[in-house]
């Protein structure tokens, strides 16, 4: 299986979780949007998104082509893709568990992003500034803490217990928690650098990730954007009190 | 199978479109925290919450618990429940494509939500109007109306084509389409009129609904809290403007 993947060209965002689950996996998977050929590039990712029936027309990137199914939803790209890819263990409540903790992410996600688009999404940040400091104070002296906190406290709970969120192997939910570790050390490296005696097997699970050969190859490729401004874990200082 | 559902016992909240699904099928459950008996009440659900190795603890509610399972996250217990009540298809497409749907209602519950929390959840809308007016402002100009007309968009280009959002019979995603008209129509009544003529298919979904027998008897019952000032979908004049 050739899998495509649609998302926006020039950020990481919510796309990444799901390189990630293809990178780990070694999987074939085309980045439409990053492609030029016919039929590629963000036109063509547009082209769905407008949709026509009977196409089922995702409300936002990202959304994968996988044969001649059509998946949009991050969490329930990830879904979907965990057993093709082995990343999630096989029983149904493991399974259940793992979407949980990736609905979680998603929700923890949505407040990263809100820190600097507390108004609107479709204001610059500029122009909602003077909310933003106010909604990041709040996050940076107790939301963070409270999500990560709670996967810190899931990761030590695992009865497997073996560094790994779920099961005793990598899932797709450790890699989602090395970019949210990634991306909050990136754009708020004081508040991480408070916390971080509270989270040690967070940091560790993410050091972990960062090595495995796959991840390790992606992260030094040119395949793997780097951090920015545009993107859901920007780096202003004034947030990061 | 008895299902316990955990919510908090004062508000509709997330809890309702779990609610929802399980009084349309007519299914066994005990809604925890409003009932008064030994291992029941609010208490109950802050025991879970906060968790004992080598349970699974959520991250809030709404939570189920099905014989062995603890599930959370809304979209997650709906994916569960939907099959086993008979409220979703069977092909593996559509029930990618009900989850997508039910995961793109929950984004949109959240900005809902954001219109009158746009700075914390811990701090009491009075202590973000200002934010709020202004949050509220592009939310009822024009992201609102984007999630309305994407999701009236899916119920018209339903190539079953019978007024339901997939497939020929109604499914969970059906259920929480009229819980997102019925409560923005409770808290932003002068968007929604405005709007109406965009979203005939959605008001005719909400009607239709409402007379599901078991739904009616449901909204008539005292099981069905009302809308208030609590929850996600609060009437504050000055934002629905």
């Amino acid at each position: 299986m050739r899998y495509e993947l649609y998302y926006w060209p020039s950020i990481q965002g919510r796309g990444e979780l799901v390189r990630l689950a293809l990178e780990e996996a070694g999987a074939g998977y085309v980045d439409v949007a990053r492609k030029r050929g016919r039929g590629q590039g963000v036109e063509a990712l547009l082209r769905v998104l407008r949709g026509s029936a009977p196409e089922r027309a995702p409300f936002a990137p990202p959304f994968l082509r996988a044969g001649k199914l059509l998946i949009g939803q991050t969490a329930n790209i990830l879904q979907y893709l965990g057993p093709r890819l082995n990343l999630v263990p096989k029983a149904e409540g493991a399974r259940l568990w793992a979407h949980q903790l990736q609905l979680t992410v998603e929700d923890f996600v949505i407040e990263i992003h809100n820190t600097h688009h507390p108004i609107a999404g479709s204001l610059y940040y500029r122009e909602q500034k003077r909310e933003a400091r106010r909604r990041a104070s709040y996050f940076t002296a107790e939301r963070a803490r409270q999500f990560l906190i709670y996967f810190e406290r899931v990761l030590q709970d695992n009865p497997a217990g073996k560094g790994w969120m779920i099961g005793r192997r990598l899932s797709y939910i450790d890699l989602s928690m090395f970019q949210i570790v990634a991306g909050l050390r990136y754009a708020f490296p004081k508040m991480m650098q408070r916390l971080s005696p509270d989270i040690h097997g967070l940091s560790a699970l993410h050091d972990k990730v960062a090595q495995r050969p796959n991840i390790a190859g992606y992260l030094s490729s040119a395949r793997r954007l780097p951090f920015n401004e545009d993107g859901i874990f920007r780096h202003y200082p004034e947030l990061d009190t």
